[in-house]
C-alpha cells in the first residue's frame, strides 16, 4: 500500500471547518508530524496557537455520513528529547476543601529516551528528580469533521472525538470515528509520551511526534461515538459531564455494538458486561469527560471486529 | 497467631448499633461464613431480609477512634455451587434514551466451578448458557461501625466502608477501616463470585461463602477513607455521586498518604499520579457510587504500607 | 384541640434509634424549643453536640409504615437576639479555579428583630455591616425516623426529611414525611432567621427558636418523599448528589402525586409541568443536595391537597 | 433612534462562522421575525432545517474582543395562532426506573391568544383540552460568535449564549453577551409563547415570532458569561453538566459582578448571596444545561447595572 509523507506548514485549532489537505485510498499510510498541545514543534519553534493545534484534515476516498472512518495508529516517534507536564492535580479531581491547599499549577520539564523506552522528570526537587517511568506514546486528540458543519474547539470532545485523552490511543490501537463529511477529514495532533487516567494534571508528558497511521473505510458502519481495537481489548469511547454521562453513553455503544456484531440482545449482552466490563477513565479534566467501555478480547469479544 | 471459627445466628441489615459477636486479639484470624445479598445460606435456606445482610461485627481489641482496623482478606470458598445475577444492565449506565428499551430486570442462575476456577451461566437462552468466566471472589460489602453512632443500611457506602462493591476485595486484599467506635467493629458479607467493574447489572455473581480474614490494628492512623493493599497495588477507595465526587475524595486520599508516608508534598505526588494513577469504577449502582484510585507498586510506592 | 408544651432536655445528633419524647393525638399541637446548629440555647448556652441537635422525637398515635405524618408549622418565634453565618460561599458552589481565591470560612453575627421583621449584619466591616434583610424564619432539619431501623447523621437528608434546609420550610407550610416506624417519630431543630436558595454560605442565619406545630395523620399514603403544601404553592422535595438526581426525584415524585390526586396519566401531568413547573434549590451544601418541583396552586393543583 | 427592518432569507443551524447580515449603530433598534425550532414560519412553511435555525447575525459597529454585546428584548409578537409542544417529560429529569414507564414523546398543538395574553392547549386527551396558561413570550436561543472561530450547533449553550431556554428571557430583559469576534454577531431565534422551569418536555410551547430588539455596547466589560437585567432582577447565566456545574459557573459570574460593581470583596458578596440569592434551572434538558444565578433589585443591587 502506498505510504504518503505530508508535512504540515499550518495547523488547526479547531475541528471541522478546514479543507483536506491530503486525500487518500483506503488502506493507505501517512507519515506526518505532530506540533506539541502548546504549538511547539521538534525544534523548541513555536508554529501555532496554544491549544491543540491539529495537523490534517486527511480525507479517505469513498467516505461519506454514515460510514466510519478508521485509523491505525502505527507508529508515533518523539521528534524531540524533551516534553511537559503541569503540576499539582487539577482542582477537578480533589474534594473541594483540598482545592484550597493546592500551589498554583506550573509547567516541569522530563527527559524522553525513546530508545531506553523511558520518561524521567528532570529540574523539579531533588526529592522527585529522576523519577523515571515508562515511555508510552499515544494521541491526545484526534478525530474527524463533526455534524451540521460545526467547527469545534479542540480543548472538547464528541462523537466525532477530539480531545479524548485516552493512554490506549497509541501505537497498535484502530479507532473507528462515524463520518459527518464527505471524506471523513481526520484531524490529529496533541500527543503525549505518557499519560496517566484521567489527565488529572492537565497534561501528558506534551511533545511533538513523527506519526506513521493507515486509513480504512467501512462503509455503512453503524457506531454512534468511537469504537477501539487494540491487541488485547475492544473499547467504546465517550464523552459528557459528569463522569456518570460519559460512561452510560459508552456503555450503550458497547451494547448497540455486542447486539449487532454477535447477533444477541441486550440481556445476553449483560450477562458479559456485569462480569467483565471495565471502565477507563480516559480525561477527567477537559470541557468534556471521556470514558472507555472496555472488554477483553476472548471467545466472546472475538465476534466484535472494526476492519472486516 | 489464633484462629476463632465463628459461626452466625444473626445477621445484620445496617452498618452500626450493634454490639460486638466476638473480640479478637490483633493478629488473630477468623473463619467465617456469609449470606448472599438475598440473605440465603449454603443451604438456600433465607436466614436474614434480603438486602446485604451482616455476619458480624468483630471487635479487634485496643482499637479507639483514630486508628485504623486492618483487615486482610486471606480466602473466600463458596459454600455452594450456585449463584445469581439480574439482567440486563441498570438504568443507571445506559443512555436515558436507551432505558426504555431495556428488558425488565429478571434473576439469572450461574454454575460455581470452585475447583476449576470457574463461574457458568445456566438456565439462560441458548446462544449465552454456557458462558463461563474465571471464578473472581470478593466481599461486596464489609467495613466498620460508622460514626457519631450512627446505624446505615448495608445498601449504601460511606468512609467506614460498607456496599463498595470493589472487585480487587477479594483474597489477599488488606483493606485498612478508620475505626469510629471501641473496637472497630468490623462487618462483612455479601460476597460475590465474579463481578465486572461498576457492578453495572446490580449484582456480581451472588452467593455464600466461608471467609477467612486476619485483623489487625495501626494506632493513630491517619485515613480518612479505606485504603487498600494488594500483591500489585495499592489503593484508596470512596464513595458518593456522581462519580466525579468519588474519583475527587479517593484522589485526595491517595495524596494524603503520598504526602504522609513518602514525605512529599502535593506537587510531588501529583508527578507520580499525573503519569501513572489508574483509576477503577468499584460500583455505579448503589446509592454511593464508589472510586478506586490505584497506583502500581514500585520503587516509589513501595514507601506506601498498612501494615508496617 | 389540644396543645402540648414540651421542654426538651437532652438532643439528637442522629435521626432514628430513639424513643419517643411525647405521643400525641392527630391534631395536636405541640410547642417547643429548638437548639441552634451548633447546640446552643437561647441564652447562648452548650446544650448538645454541635451539628444539628434535634429536639424529640414526637409520636403521633396510629402512624404506622405506609402511612405520612403531616406537620404543619404554625409559629416560629426566635428565643434569642442574634444569629450567625458563615462566609464566604462554600467550595460547592463557585468554579474549581475560583475556590484559590475564596477566603477561609469565618463566622458572622446577626442581630434578630423579630418585631421589625429584619435580620442585620453586625460586626463584619464597614461597607456591609448594617445591610438588612427580612425575617423568614424556616426549620433546617427535621423529618421522620428512616426506614429499616436507621439512624442517620442530621447532616444529611433522604426520603425520612432530614436536613434539607429549604427556606420554605416556615410557619405556614404543611409537610407530609412518609412513616417507616410506629408513630412516625418527629425529629426537628436547625432553624434559621433567613437563608437564601441553596444553604450556599454552609449556614442560614442560624438561631434558637420556639416552635409551634400541629401533627396530623394520613393513613395509606403513597408519598416516596416528602410532599409540602403552602398558602401558594405544592411542592415535592427530594435529595440526591448532583442536583440532577435530587430534581430527577423531586419531579418523579410530582408526577406521581399529579396522577393519583388528579386523575390524570403522565403525558397529561407533562402538559402542566412543562410550562409551570418551578425548581427551587432547597440546598446545595449539605451531604446530600435538595431540590424542590414546586406548581403554583391553581384551578388544577387545587386537585391536590395534603391534608383532606 | 433608527429602526431597521430586517426580513431573513436564509438561517444558521450553527452560532458563529458567518458574516453579518445587517451592521448597526448603538442604540439602533431592529425589528425582525423568527422560525420556531422546526424551522417553520408564520405560515407554518418549512424554510430551513430543524434544530433552532437562527436568524442573524446582526453586527453593532465597534464591538471588538473584550467588549459586551447588549440586546434589549423589546417586543415578542407571535406571528401565527398556534404553537407545538412535546410530551411527557424527558427522560433526564425523572428517576431511571421511572423512564420505562413514560410514554414515547409525541407532539401536541397550543392555540396562542395573543390579545388575551394566553396559550389553551387543544387537541388532546378530554381532561387536559382547554388548559390554559400565561402567555409569556421569551428568546430560547440567542447569542454571539463562540471564541476561536468556532461554529457550534444551535442545540447547546456555552459563554457566547447558544440555547439556554430560560424563561426569564422575554420582554424587558436586557442582557450581556461577552464579545469575541469584531461586531459580535448577534443570532437570534427558537421563540416558545410559554415554558416552565428546565424546558422539560424538550420544548416550551414552539412557535414563530416577530421579535424587536435593541442592540448596545459596552466596551471593556469583563462578563465571563451572559449577565441581565430586567424589572426586578439581576442575574448571571452559565452552561455546563450536570447542573451543579452550571450553578458554580454562575454563582462565580455573579461573585465576580458583585465585586467589581460594588467595590466589595468575596466575603462581603456572600453576606448578601447566602440569604438572597435564587436560583434558576433555565434548561436540564440540552446537551448543556442551563442556571441563573438572581438576586432582586434592592439597595444593594442597584450598583450593578449592565447599560450605564
Amino acid at each position: 500500500m502506498p505510504i504518503h509523507h505530508f508535512h504540515p506548514t499550518s495547523y488547526s485549532n479547531v475541528m471541522g471547518g478546514r479543507p483536506a489537505v491530503l486525500t487518500v485510498a483506503p488502506g493507505d499510510t501517512v507519515i506526518t508530524q505532530t506540533l506539541d498541545a502548546a504549538g511547539t514543534d521538534h525544534e523548541g519553534a513555536q508554529r501555532a496557537p496554544r491549544g491543540n493545534p491539529m495537523t490534517g484534515p486527511f480525507a479517505i476516498e469513498g467516505a461519506e455520513p454514515g460510514d466510519a472512518l478508521l485509523v491505525t495508529v502505527e507508529r508515533m516517534t518523539p521528534t524531540r528529547a524533551t516534553g511537559w507536564t503541569y503540576s499539582p492535580v487539577s482542582a477537578q479531581v480533589v474534594e473541594p476543601r483540598m482545592v484550597a491547599e493546592l500551589a498554583k499549577s506550573t509547567r516541569f520539564e522530563w527527559a524522553i529516551d525513546a530508545e531506553a523506552g523511558t520518561v524521567a522528570l528532570i529540574g523539579a526537587s531533588e526529592r522527585v528528580s529522576g523519577w523515571r517511568f515508562p515511555l508510552m506514546p499515544m494521541l491526545g486528540c484526534f478525530g474527524v469533521a463533526p455534524e451540521r458543519g460545526q467547527a469545534i474547539s479542540t480543548a472538547t470532545s464528541g462523537p466525532y472525538g477530539g480531545n479524548m485523552d485516552y493512554r490506549a490511543f497509541g501505537p497498535g490501537a484502530t479507532i473507528a470515528f462515524p463520518v459527518s463529511e464527505p471524506g471523513g477529514l481526520l484531524f490529529l495532533g496533541d500527543g503525549h509520551a505518557c499519560q496517566g487516567d484521567g489527565e488529572i494534571v492537565g497534561t501528558g508528558i506534551e511533545t511533538s511526534f513523527e506519526v506513521e497511521f493507515t486509513l480504512n473505510l467501512r462503509k455503512k458502519a453503524s457506531g454512534q461515538w468511537p469504537r477501539c481495537e487494540t491487541a488485547t481489548d475492544v473499547m467504546t469511547l465517550a464523552s459528557g459531564r459528569p463522569l456518570d454521562q460519559a460512561l452510560q453513553s459508552a456503555t450503550s455503544e458497547m451494547i448497540r455494538w455486542l447486539v449487532e456484531d454477535l447477533g444477541i440482545d441486550a440481556v445476553e449482552a449483560s450477562h458479559l458486561l456485569g462480569q467483565m466490563v471495565r471502565y477507563d477513565v480516559a480525561n477527567v479534566f477537559n470541557p468534556a469527560y471521556c470514558v472507555a467501555c472496555r472488554l477483553p478480547k476472548n471467545e466472546i469479544t472475538r465476534g466484535l471486529s472494526l476492519l472486516r
